[in-house]
């Protein structure tokens, strides 16, 4: 499927930089699930950019929902939601048209489409598209949390800063959604937003990893082949632009461990089964094991940066040079981790409802019928 | 779906480890394509055990086509590829059954199955399952191979050892295609296996980091959301047992890159667009541009080894330890390889298929009709 | 999936009836295809209630493209279309929620969504989804025209009149693109209005019989297993509303024919294979034979009548009475043909992309790049 | 997906008429289900051609299981059966390759497959691919009826006679689980074997329609749109060869019934909510309301007879006529029978295990872990 995903819950986007609207179609949720507005606007906002380390398009994300809530619940049908485009300025992107710049999509998109593609801010490749899927992943997390699943991401590394780990997942967790810079160390993020500002200042831009964890997650939710917990989540993952790596547990990290030391001994806590160590990220055999579930997803510096570069022109057929105006950001990292969260949530949601059925997420008999 | 993967050209796998056969259906293929028995024989001994560093089993991997070849070619319907279990020893697992193996599936699958799984030699998670796996892609490969795409895999990393990195990728390949031990510099090779027989001395296992290259892939293969090159290919591989991470081009190693580092500025040769990097391992925005398609995946050391470990006896509820016995690999990343390949191989033919046709792989009108 | 419908090309709808809108997301279509609004209005118009035979309900259908098209072209990405919902009058439901109106969803909906379902209408079971149906499908009716394939739909029965049978199928299906009332022989359509107008006036309603022909079809599109494309249009038509049984070629009327009688003789004309016959409805083992398909449609009697029945109360859990109030067709029947149409259409566009690849319903390259 | 069907319980089919095999992977079945491989062969049986009015191949149909059950139960891994072909005699249909057998898939086969497909004796395309059907679906059918689900179907029309309707369906379907010939009316089933021999004595065929009844589905399974429990069923059922048409409840025989006649009027009864008719086949709005879903099956005349038809030759491309050789049924409707409902189960086991999800149909915990 094209820019649809999910089995028995499904995400479905739609919509380009620079037209009319992006937005989502959300499937397959089970009735009975508080819609909360004020969350999903909440999550917008820690995904919309913002300060001196963003581009100053000022992205107002309001959005509609056109179907499949009812009396503030969902009702089981399709979740139509769609944040119209604002504060658009195309201006700049038609002049260049035909220069494809380099770390973009233009390229790639022009073989695709043959030029019919709406170019404009990226089009339908834009991190614009993921506003939508923010929102669509707002009620995803909502409905975990409920269930007791929390899924919150930090910014692992930026600019050759570390952040410090995950110690406390739940308590880590709740302190990110308050956070509109996703370190968990103050000071870490101090400078890890200095490193994004002295990049900006020299028309370039950073890239870092972020990590992820999951808990509350119960064992024995995933697949062996080929729907493993970390295939569908690497697969919803990797469309989130700029992630050009994934990994679960010690993941490249580990490459030089021993079994001896990557391995989990395994022992019982209050009846439940527990690991010592967690390398391998709360999943064995593609199922999950009722340890937090934790990734980490390499981001690519933000090729939008204001560098003259070496690159073609696909009218002419020739090389040419390319030197960008416009708005751009000189990181995306700080927002992308608002697009992670969302993204696993969603895989989450589809994985939980195929084991459990359709209606395990839900909100059980309506009361007010 | 859970053991079937693809849109257009489907996989589909079965079998337990100490089961009757492990097999495999390949659906959507072309119908003309060449099946070089021979091939499938080759690609199976490339994944097999082989000398000191690896599992006593012998694999013997005879295989049967059942189905969808017709004269030597496919007919277009689905291929159904059997290989036979043979030098099966349970006696083994039998004892051992309630303990679960730290690292391995045995706990999340008594969590999924309730106990009805088929756990002897890993059942189902084995990855002996792979030798269907790699039955099928054998034809894929093959069928790649005709339209100038060829895909190769070394081990990048291992015991601490590098090998050199992928230089001229065809030649590469073609020279892989021919080393039962996949490292490019010989000597980075020896070194290899001198570690895992050192590891496998103390009882213990190692893994490491392969690095597959896929040449001749045209431009605009791919989709923006969701069905990316990356994510497809990596939903794929984190099916394949060990793998723990997957990233393209820069990846994480490039976590600390300026945009002016990573982009990959881009010139015309001889009329195609060509870049002077390749960070972006051959995608962006999730479609081909026309270079190699270059990505790593982490695997993690072999979980079977030999010293005593902490664990939970799943029938008695209480903390337990268990010690391994029977035949395992200290080490499978010189087997895995040759699975990516093919798994590698498989998304890349769906891929096509859906973007240009069914037939496009094919072998035009038969001539012997 | 469920809101979801196809493989390459798909379609997924949300909305209900009473809601903000309903709507569409059209995907997979290839790039640089025309889309003719009017065309889309015209088809619109085509399933809109008329005259004194449907509901008093006017529904303007006035649509938004929201994504996917640009400068008057799709661009190959989702083409999301927004019909509001306009003229909605929910007091009447309301009033009578708990009671299941028989031969409607009203109670399975409870079973299936608890009480959370938006019942106002219909809610998302309304026939009024089927208006985004028609929107989007108008774009894969033009798309399939370009290529020379053409759809049409006439009311083959109502009211225990008949129809004549498609004589020049072709032009058929022209004639019908111009008639409001899709009646062949005008003599019979208006027999057939007359026999509607005598339902009404009893409180009653009627159904009918579909009759579709889909011409300039090329032989060879359509899978044996499963994907037949007898299996894909039924999968497609059962979900229009009141559609309650989908038969090709002689289907259940050749019943007690012998096979000397239903297998159509085969001769080549010009050097194509056509046959003599068509009780197979243009498809043999489930794929086209380049003759036209044609299919019938059992549309049952709305089950919107304006006698009293006996009925359950969902929420005192006791039997009761219903007398429906409000605005209902008395037949859908001259509407749902409109519908059919697209329906069809979605279906063959999804079946000739995964054969012929993504590009070939499209532009070619574009030339204003 | 072409031999593949199904989202949460997916059946994949294989194997040609004179090839090595056929057989089918059934995947996605709860684990601890028990298999009975009487009931296997039981089911095998029903569908196997018997006595003189069909054809004198003799399939033994002997199968192997090659995974997913283990001591005699589901692991709820996927099951690989296997059925050796025997009593293969392709020379008839070798020296008639060019000619395409009217009715029959030899043309649009070679359409599609360029003339590589497996030709003999229909190839993949043959009715003895559902014997594959059957042997996974005589699993679904077992899985279902201990959860007092039960599916059974008589011929309700052949040869001009009809057999007497369901009256109770519960034991009319345990009847038919012992009539090696379903008709439930005996004398009329005499009359219809006579019809055949009649038929077969002219060298001609006959089909007819068959009536399938389901019970103890629960009220509240399928999908509004698109996999209505009424598309689904279709989309499976169109791909048994002969099926050409499939209605639910009054379908096309009250194509002119009016809504007060054709609506279901709804009461209590022992608290759960029954309906006085069953026009609607146990279906509102995509979505069973536990009442039986019934459904009609038209099966066209079997398509190979001993008359001399007008036909071409694919080969020189020219005009020529065929007379078929060989064995041959002169009806299949029969053995048909016993395929609706294997084909049926295994799309409620799909539609149940996604609503309440992947254990639902299983055996709890395994007690002899």
């Amino acid at each position: 499927m094209k820019n649809s995903f999910g089995t028995s819950v499904t995400i479905t986007l739609f919509g380009e930089s620079h037209g009319p609207a992006v937005g989502a179609v959300l499937d397959g949720m089970a009735p009975g699930i508080a819609v909360d507005g004020e969350y999903i606007a909440h999550r917008l906002r820690l995904r919309a950019p913002r300060g001196d380390i963003s581009t100053p398009r000022r992205e107002k994300d309001a959005f509609s929902i056109l179907s499949g809530v009812f009396k503030g619940r969902t009702t089981g049908s399709p979740i139509c939601v769609v944040i119209p485009n604002e504060d658009v300025d195309s201006g700049d992107y038609e002049r260049g048209r035909a220069l494809a710049r380099p770390g973009h999509a233009d390229y790639t998109a022009f073989e695709k489409y043959h030029g019919f593609e709406d170019h404009r801010g990226g089009g339908h490749f834009s991190g614009r598209v993921t506003a939508a899927l923010v929102a669509a992943g707002a009620i995803a997390l909502t409905a975990l949390r409920e269930r007791g699943i929390r899924v919150g991401t930090h910014i692992a590394r930026c600019g050759g800063v570390d952040d410090r780990p995950f110690s406390d997942p739940d308590a880590d967790i709740e302190a990110l959604e308050h956070l509109s810079f996703a370190a968990l160390d103050p000071e870490a993020g101090e400078r890890m937003r200095r490193a994004i500002s002295a990049a900006a200042a020299d028309g370039d831009s950073v890239g870092g990893i972020l990590e992820t964890a999951v808990t509350g997650l119960p064992a024995g939710v995933g697949e062996p082949w080929f729907d493993t917990l970390e295939g569908s989540l690497a697969h919803m993952l990797f469309s989130v632009p700029g992630i050009k790596g994934v990994q679960f547990g010690g993941g490249f990290d580990l490459a030089d461990a021993r079994g001896s030391e990557y391995n989990d001994e395994m022992y019982f806590e209050d009846g439940i089964v527990r690991t010592r160590t967690n390398n391998n990220g709360g999943v064995n055999g593609g199922i999950s094991n009722g340890m937090p579930v934790t990734f980490r997803c390499a981001v690519k510096p933000t090729p939008s940066i204001f560098k003259t570069q070496a690159t073609v022109d696909l009218v002419r057929g020739e090389d040419a040079t390319v030197t960008l105006k416009g708005r751009h950001d000189p990181a995306i990292i700080h927002r992308v981790r608002a697009v992670t969260d969302c993204a696993a949530a969603l895989v989450l949601c589809d994985a939980l409802a195929l084991r459990y059925g359709t209606d395990w997420l839900g909100g059980g008999k309506c009361a007010a019928y």
